[in-house]
């Protein structure tokens, strides 16, 4: 009877396990070669054999706009920054007729999408900084909450892409632990990361600026976010915040433009088995389409140039057409 | 018959878990007010209740020298640059005429001691940068098979404090994620962090420079660290590099010195219940003992002042003394 009942639990197990196993973990990637790509890479890195990865060492590095989610016609990000003009204007009123505010102000979009990386800069560095760090975590919070993308009047976190946030369990279900590695704000990001994309806050690499340690009123501790750079994470960047916050080489990353080109070539260079991906926006109807490599004019918002299709090639990162690859792009979608 | 079984299983493993409980898992401290303190503090922070912590918000963070490892006569790390200095003046000969790799040359103790702040900023700038990222591992790696300190006569490694090798365990075994921040250089507390104290590279968090990415002949990519400081992580640095590479307050913190005074503060000022601890060098015997708060004179290394003595009690934090709260000190000791 004890016997019976110890098989009875095991078949009951077994077939739970079955059951579990037909619902495809990557289910809104198509057949193709990305998929095959994947589930291959993280077969021969889990299975004990030459390419076997111990789980310790199991880092998979994101990018994030564009990667995992939309990025035009402007990063998110962007958007909140220039949403957050008026209130930094009218703490200082004398910005109201001062470039670039005064176009910000103006609400004239089209000269709003002409400013150039530098008038950026300037107003990221007005809103971003100057504020407690609680103070900002509040206001990323309170903004996520009632700010709509014009295209699909949703929440920008709604924006992901359905096959990457499969991609992400199916990495963290085969004891890979996935890494945001993003050119835009690593405070900005680790607002929602969590709930998103089940990233922990130090999981989240990003452009990064000093904080000042002061104490309030009551001889309690404060940090205030500072105009001052630490880490420019983009480019090369990327590859130096990921040595400074990681301390490893990845295993696998997915980028979308040439800001991750160096990590895609530096996670490809390591020893054994390792999965460089791009993703390639190339489907104008369910999102965007844009970059030379399809013959589209470029895009100062997400670059992917003909030089970094070729290296994609040269080098084997894995193409992911989002045409192709993904039959569906957004969990909203039926 | 088959509820027998399950009874019989039950009963076994609840004798092993009653047997594995008998071995105190904080064997090597006394039972005093610092061991209560660790004990209650993991008690309510992982019951359900109002101090709960959900696992994933448990950080505990960690100095090193003077708090996990012995620091005198002189910090490891610097050991390690001051035996680099030939090696690095093999490569440029005009430094052996030059101060302070003339005095470091000539091999006078008491000449090398003295050498100011400034003197030893320069020997770490030439010894720790340079190279690429993986020659720097492999000659860490290198000198701690080698190098053995002066009094003990024994690996760098070995001279780590074996009640908080416990405490890590302790808190591990309770769900918390103890990271190292340090004042010493993050490259190379990670060489050994996870062999030593079961700390994976990402999980340290210390004093970075940057580095520069480039191809080598083979157009493979690498990494050569450069004598550029992204983080100083020491003082406020401490909490600056808690926000940058962990992004959430701990709940616990362990220092000894001045340089730990902001991450105790800024741990302590959470809401809930927090730990903050100071490791007093009191025992000269087994240890070393430092710091005017023993009436002693101050000392360079690992300064511990009065007026830390005072806001340590004024601010609830736990003073360790190494003399009363710890039976053995090192693992090697019988």
């Amino acid at each position: 009877m004890a016997v019976a009942a110890v098989i009875a639990l095991a078949l009951h197990l077994s077939s739970a396990s079955l059951s579990a196993a037909q619902v495809d973990p990557l289910g809104a990637w198509n057949d193709g070669v990305a998929k095959r790509a994947i589930v291959e890479f993280v077969h021969v890195t889990t299975t004990p054999g030459p390419a076997f990865v111990p789980p310790d060492e199991r880092i998979a590095t994101f990018d994030q706009d564009g990667t995992l989610w939309v990025e035009h016609p402007m990063y998110s990000q962007v958007v909140y920054c220039l949403d957050r003009v008026p209130v930094v204007v009218k703490a200082k009123p004398e910005l109201a007729n001062q470039e670039p505010f005064k176009t910000v102000l103006s609400g004239d979009r089209e000269a709003i999408a002409k400013l150039s990386k530098h008038d950026l800069e300037i107003i990221l560095a007005a809103t971003l900084t100057g504020m407690s760090t609680d103070e900002f975590v509040a206001d990323v919070k309170g903004w996520l909450a009632t700010a709509r993308d014009a295209r699909w009047k949703r929440a920008y976190t709604d924006l992901t892409y359905l096959p990457m946030i499969e991609l992400l369990k199916y990495l963290r279900d085969n004891g890979y632990k996935p890494y945001i590695v993003t050119g835009g704000g690593q405070d900005f990001v680790r607002v929602y990361a969590q709930a998103v994309y089940g990233i922990p806050p130090e999981q989240v690499v990003g452009t990064a600026g000093g904080i000042k340690y002061a104490y309030d009123k009551d001889g309690k501790p404060y940090l205030t976010k500072e105009p001052k750079l630490l880490l420019n994470d983009d480019n090369a960047g990327k590859v130096e915040g990921i040595h400074l916050m990681i301390g490893r080489r990845p295993f696998a990353a997915v980028g979308n433009s040439v800001g991750d080109q160096q990590m895609l070539e530096y996670t490809k260079a390591g020893a054994g088995s390792r999965l460089s991906m791009l993703v390639l926006h190339d489907d104008a109807e369910r999102e965007y389409a844009y970059g030379p490599a399809q013959g589209l004019p470029d895009t100062k918002v997400g670059t992917f140039t003909q030089a970094l299709f070729d290296e994609a090639h040269r080098d084997g990162w894995v193409v992911i057409s989002m045409k192709r690859d993904w039959n569906r792009v957004f969990a909203f979608e039926k």
